[in-house]
Formats: structure tokens, C-alpha cells, sequence
């Protein structure tokens, strides 16, 4: 089932000149699991194990090769004949993907080594937006005309089928190559030899356009659980599809996008650990600075109350706890309203939805930590029963507090058309670490004066 | 292409008795913008319109109402005739997700209304563990006998396209229902009636067992790109098929379930506006509690130190501003480690490599947030240089320390088998707090006291 050849043993292999055992190998494994194998080799016998490569899988694995430099190092090293047969093989799509990553030598070779329709097309692709559906949407798919019985439609499926990525839903158009249909190859299977394709088709399918980013294609495949979506141009004609293992992918990177952006970093599309650390401090550093300028704001106000503090030096002791327990507080509603709008649950229309409902249990989770503490720091510490029910008292007002203001603060973005994501843990934390302290200071000053 | 009535103009409709033009609209309109208008009227009104929608997507919209209460509404209020010609139409797997929701009545109703096998059928589905794979399977695939023909095959197939739910990916058993291989639709189409089906099939598929988490299905199913998985039981028969839209949810909702652990919240599956204020408050107040008792500890250091902070108040401003960069670089490497090994990029035998990085990118951003911090306090605040170094030397050791810290507890933490996704920003900004305070101290004690 999984490809069981380890490392140590294809090197054996290749040392011992078992080229035949190793050929057969190969033949019986997926391409996945060979490309995460040649990324272990070194480049000599990499290059060695894919030229022996099956002609039918070659391309295959070649698409699956995470490491860009191998891939560079492949195509330099094969001959001109070799690159025809490999970017014939490919689809358009993967061949794009794997351009845009190379260093000029390589696309010069692959532009020289392509036929001029190839060529044009993979010009034309290079040029759609990043994260546009254009860039995203593959070429080979199966489209009939209008008019065609499901006999001549079925020959024609069967003489392109190879070629196409998937065949599982065809797309019908017009002469002008307007998008009029779809039509699944289950219908076509079931209808009469004679049927015209316009009667078994499905109309007004829905479709996205070249230029619509790839989050708004990955929903719509997800709302309506489609295989694939067909892609038009801005004239209306239908120009590719995107299918759905790319829009899983889609779906990951943007979620990594969240999770990066939620711990203030700037996104980034490499993976961890091919990432190189200045690019990696670069990504991380602006936010930092940002934040830590933030805080000194917090500084401020400590600065403000220093008489105070200087004649109840105990105050200084609860300043983490209440800081923290505000910042979790605000980060967990601002993390469930942040991933209730990319799920689409959560809409600006729904925020006085949403704070009424954070305000309920923000005075539930505060009623019980503040009780908590009271008691805790009457019990176990010798800084007595005022000093504990101001404590307590500011911790209230911080839970709901933040409560609030990690619930508002994403939808607000959301309103002036910024990154929800952007309003998480640390930039509310610093906010909320500041409204904390106030609250603090002027509930002490209030009582402690009393 | 959208569904275009409003709730206004459908309450419109009914209370005008216009079922034609309704009943024309419902017809043409997605089952999944049906179920989500559905959702916006009262029960009533939604009873009406559910019961006039043509009968081939009345099934449909029932699966993907979201709505628990309406579906129980639905089954409840309809005829047991009706009830029958409901079931009959979901796909297995459809019908089983609602029952785990309704109540009791409306479990024994549907039950009461299923024939014998259907019934066995679901029961033993319903005993299925949660997010297991046979939890998420369907039964409805195609599958075929060792030895058929492409002609019996093809023939099989047209009888029983219909109540299938995929049909590009069919499955090969032989004679005890041990699954043999996997046939693409494509090959079919393009082999000749002639053909042995054992020829054309590829052997030795991937599969799953039906006691398999659904994150392992849907790491599979991203690896190799595929959009269907059969599953077996621990006999190695057939039982079922996992198809790709079902895994687009699975990946969802792991990432949501990761979103949550890392804000500190116990994962919930229920939609946030449809979440009760109790429950969601029960989800949030464990974590808050043990947060905000580890944060005492921090507090404790600060007492230890109050002789030195009473000559020195001035260090108390500075709090805020080293626990929060510490918090933020420590939850940056945190979610870089936690999201890498979701991704399977990241193990725990790159554990040195990946603390080598951080360590690399801790001196970059240290060396550039403590300059800045420096300047900033020597030109912009009174403290003078003394103070200015010493917070800045820590600010240095802190920021080193977290990323240290923040890399380092989400592999130990999978080590030991529990999730990464724990070990976020609220757990590590909480350690983080600790440390970097307590080194504030040391060096204040040592480089104050010259």
C-alpha cells in the first residue's frame, strides 16, 4: 500500500547497479511517495532515479517535487527532448505553478522547448494576479457545444479524455464559447445515445471569473460541495476550471494565512522549515516593534500612578494576572468571531448579535474568576480583604471588558475593509492590557483612599 | 445563477397564495441557498415551503439545513408516507448525521418508517466513535467483482448511477468482499467491452479502516490528492467510501477545533451564534482558571522582589511591554511549530533543527526590538541610562528565551501525546511571563546594585 523503500536502501540499490530492481519499484509506487524520496537524495542520484522513471508517471512525480531548487537542478540537466516530453506531459496548470518559482535559465529552457500555442498560454497564465482564480484554474477539461447529441459528446469525451484532468463534469458552450451548462458524466452515462446535451444539462451553473480571489472560489465550492467550478474571462467565455484538490489546497494556505496572521506575522507561503531566517525575522519583526511600542503606552499609565504604587507596592503583584486573564479573555472572543467570519457565520449585520452575547459570558466567566480570586488571595496571601475585593472588583470589569472588545474589534476591521485576522490575541491583549491597568489604578485609587 | 428571492418576498408569496410562481422559483433555485432561506422563516411558513419543493430536492435541501430544530420540525410535522420517501432519498451517511442530533420522538419516528436492513444499517453506523472514518463514510459507492467484464461493469454502473453518490471512482472486490483495487470512470470509458476489469483496475489502493481518526482520512486524502478513500473494516472488506466534500469539512472543522485549543477554548462544533451563552461560557472558564492561577505564580516573583522595586519604581513601567513582546515572540514560534505539524512538515525528530532556526531568529529580532527600545527610553523618557540597559539587556534575554520556549513546548508536547495545538499563545505567554520578569530582577539586582 505505502511505498516501503527507504532511503538507505535506494542508495544501496543505486551503488549496487540494481537498476532493474530498483525500475520495478518504482513502477508500483505512488508518485507521492517518490517525490517525498527524491527530496531526501542528493542531486547526482536524484537525477539518476527520476530518469529511470516510468515515461507515465515522470510528470506525475515531477508535479509533486516540493523542493524548487531539484527541480531547477532536473530540467538544467536533462536534454531538450527530455523538457518537451516532460512540460507535454504536465498540465498546463502544474506547469505554470512550477515556472513561476524558477530562475530565468530554467523558464528560457522550457519556453524554448515549448510549441507556440504551449507557449502563449503559459505567458498568458504568468499574468493572472496572484491568488486570482485565473492562476489557480487548469485548462484540460472536457467541453461540448450546444446542440451535440450525447453520442457525439460521449466520442468526443472519450478522445480527450486522457488529457483532461478530470472528466467527472463537463462543461457545455455556445459557439462563441459562452458558458451555457454543465452536464456530470453520471447524466451522460444514464441518458439515451440520441439525447441532446441541452435537454440533460444543467443551466445557469454557478461560475467564477479569472480575476475572483481564491478564497471566494474556495467558499463557493464549499457552500455548494462542488468538484469543480468552471472559470469564465470577462467577455462571459468559459476559459478553464479549478478543480477541487486545488481548492483543498486554497483552503489550507489560507487557514496557515489566519494562523500566522493571528500570531502577528506577516504570511508567508514557504514552508517552515525551508525558510530562511532572515526572511523569517523579517516576517515577524514589524509586529513586534509595533506592539512593543504599543505597550510602552501601557508603561505610561503605570508611570502615571507611581505615588500611589510607592505607598501600596503589593498593587505591582497583580499586575500579570489581571493583564493575562484580560488578554485571554479578549483573544478568545476575538478568535471565535474572526473564525465565525471566514466561515461565513458571523456578518457585520450580526454584532449586536454578537456583543450581547460576549457581555453574557463575559459576566459569567467573570463572576466566577473574580469570586475565585477573591477568595484565593483572602485565603493564601496576607494582603487582606481590601486589597483582594479591589483586585477582584478590576478583574470583573477586565473580563467583561475585554470580552467586548475582542468580539467588536474584528467586525469593526471588517466594516473598514481591513484583515479580521489582524485583531487577535496580541493586538487586543495590548489594548486590553492598557484598559486593565487604568481600570486597576482608578478602581485602587477610589477605594484605597477610603 | 444566485438564488434571488428574499425572505420578504417568499413570506410575500405564501401570505398571497402564490404557489405557482414559489413552486417555480424553488425549482430552479441551488437545495443549498433553499435550506438557507429556509432558516430565515418561522416554523410554519418553512413547513409550507418545504412541503411544496418539487420531490427530487426535497431530500437535498433537508441534508443541508443546519438548522437541527427545523429538521426535527420537518420530521415531526410530515406524514409517516412522507417521512419514508424522505429517508429513502437521503444517502445513508446524511441520514445518520441528522439522527445524532433529534430527540428521541423524532429518532423513533424515523426509525419506525425505515424497512429492516435500512434500520440495521443505521444502527450500526450510529455505533460508529465520533470523527471515526466510519463515521464519516458513505455506503452508496460502485462496486465491482473481480473478473467482470468492462460491458458488465458499464452495465452495473448505468444501474446504479442514480443512487450513488460518486460514481468517477468505482471499487473492485473479489467474492468475500475483500477490497482488490480501484477503477477510474475514465478508464472504464476508454477500454474496450471486452476487457477484464482486473486488467484496467490499479491494485493495491490506498484505504482506511473504519476505526481511523477522520484527520488521519483527510491527511491521506490532501497527500495524494484524491477525492474519494474506500474504507474497510478490520476484516479488510469493503464497507464504505469517503468522499472529498465530506474530508473539505473534516479539514474545517480540525482547523477550527485548533483555532479554539489555541485561544485557550474546548473546541465546540456548534456555529457561534446557535451556541448557548452557558455552554460557551463552560468551553472558556476551565482554561481561564488555570491561566489565571499560573499568572499568580508570576505575581509571586514580583513580591519577592518588592524591596527592590519600592527603591526603584520606576521598573514597574516596564512590565507590560517585556511580558507582552515575550508573550508575542513566544506564541509567533508557537504557531509556526503547532501549524507545521498540522501540516506534516514538521516532526519531533527536526526538534534540534527547528530550535537551531528559532534560536537564529530570537538574535536577529532581539538585537533590533532592544536597540530600538533603547533609543526609544534614552531620548523619549527620564529613566536615564542605567534603567534604559537593563530593560533593554532583558528585553534581549526575553525575546531569545520565548521564541526558545514557544518552539520547543509544542514538540514536547506531541512527545508525550498531547496536542500541540495546547501549548499556544495563552499557555506560553503565560511561562513567557514568568521568566522574563524573573530575569528583569536578576539583572536589575546585579546591574542596579553597582
Amino acid at each position: 500500500m505505502e511505498f516501503n523503500l527507504t532511503v538507505d536502501q535506494i542508495n544501496d540499490l543505486i551503488e549496487k547497479n540494481e537498476w532493474g530492481i530498483l525500475r520495478n519499484y518504482l513502477a508500483e509506487a505512488n508518485p507521492v511517495d517518490i517525490a517525498l524520496l527524491l527530496e531526501e537524495l542528493d542531486n547526482d542520484k536524484m537525477l539518476l532515479v527520476f530518469r529511470i522513471l516510468p515515461k507515465d508517471i515522470s510528470a506525475d512525480v515531477f508535479s509533486y517535487m516540493e523542493d524548487t531548487e531539484q527541480q531547477a537542478h532536473v530540467v538544467e540537466s536533462i536534454s531538450n527532448h527530455e523538457v518537451r516530453a516532460l512540460i507535454d506531459d504536465l498540465f498546463l496548470d502544474d506547469t505554470v505553478d512550477f515556472l513561476e518559482e524558477m530562475p530565468a535559465n530554467v523558464v528560457t529552457k522550457v519556453l524554448r522547448n515549448t510549441n507556440e500555442t504551449t507557449r502563449k498560454l503559459i505567458n498568458q497564465f504568468l499574468k493572472y494576479p496572484d491568488n486570482s482564480a485565473g492562476s489557480l484554474m487548469t485548462i484540460e477539461f472536457i467541453q461540448f457545444r450546444l446542440g451535440w447529441t450525447v453520442r457525439r459528446a460521449m466520442d468526443h469525451l472519450r478522445a480527450n479524455a486522457t488529457d483532461s484532468e478530470m472528466i467527472s463534469t463537463c462543461f457545455v458552450v455556445d459557439e462563441r464559447r459562452h458558458l451555457q451548462g454543465i452536464v456530470e458524466l453520471r447524466q451522460l452515462i444514464l441518458a439515451e445515445d440520441d439525447a441532446i446535451i441541452d435537454n440533460i444539462m444543467e443551466d445557469t451553473p454557478l461560475c467564477v471569473n479569472t480575476l475572483d480571489d481564491q478564497e471566494y472560489v474556495a467558499s463557493q465550492t464549499q457552500k455548494y460541495d462542488l468538484t469543480s467550478v468552471p472559470v469564465t474571462d470577462k467577455e462571459g467565455r468559459l476559459v478553464g476550471i479549478i478543480t477541487i484538490d486545488d481548492v483543498v489546497d486554497v483552503i489550507e494556505e489560507e487557514n496557515t494565512e489566519d494562523f500566522e496572521k493571528m500570531a502577528a506575522m506577516q504570511p508567508s507561503e514557504e514552508e517552515y522549515l525551508k525558510t530562511g531566517v532572515f526572511s523569517m525575522a523579517k516576517n515577524r519583526i514589524v509586529w513586534l516593534l509595533v506592539l512593543m511600542l504599543s505597550a510602552t503606552f501601557t508603561g505610561r499609565i503605570i508611570q502615571h500612578y507611581n505615588d500611589l504604587l510607592q505607598s501600596a507596592i503589593v498593587l505591582a503583584a497583580y499586575y500579570p494576572m489581571l493583564m493575562n486573564t484580560g488578554g485571554n479573555c479578549g483573544s478568545q472572543a476575538s478568535t471565535m468571531v474572526i473564525r465565525g467570519m471566514a466561515l461565513g457565520e458571523i456578518e457585520w449585520r450580526d454584532i449586536f448579535r454578537v456583543q450581547w452575547k460576549e457581555l453574557r459570558v463575559g459576566f459569567v466567566c467573570a463572576l466566577v474568576l473574580s469570586a475565585v480570586n477573591f477568595l484565593r488571595i483572602l485565603i493564601f496571601e496576607p494582603a487582606g480583604a481590601t486589597i483582594a475585593f479591589v483586585v477582584s472588583i478590576s478583574l470583573f470589569a477586565t473580563v467583561i471588558l475585554s470580552k467586548f472588545i475582542g468580539c467588536t474589534m474584528p467586525l469593526l476591521a471588517k466594516k473598514v475593509r481591513l484583515d479580521p485576522a489582524l485583531m487577535a490575541s496580541p493586538l487586543i491583549t495590548t489594548i486590553v492590557d492598557a484598559c486593565s491597568l487604568a481600570l486597576y489604578f482608578f478602581i485602587a485609587t477610589k477605594l484605597l483612599a477610603l
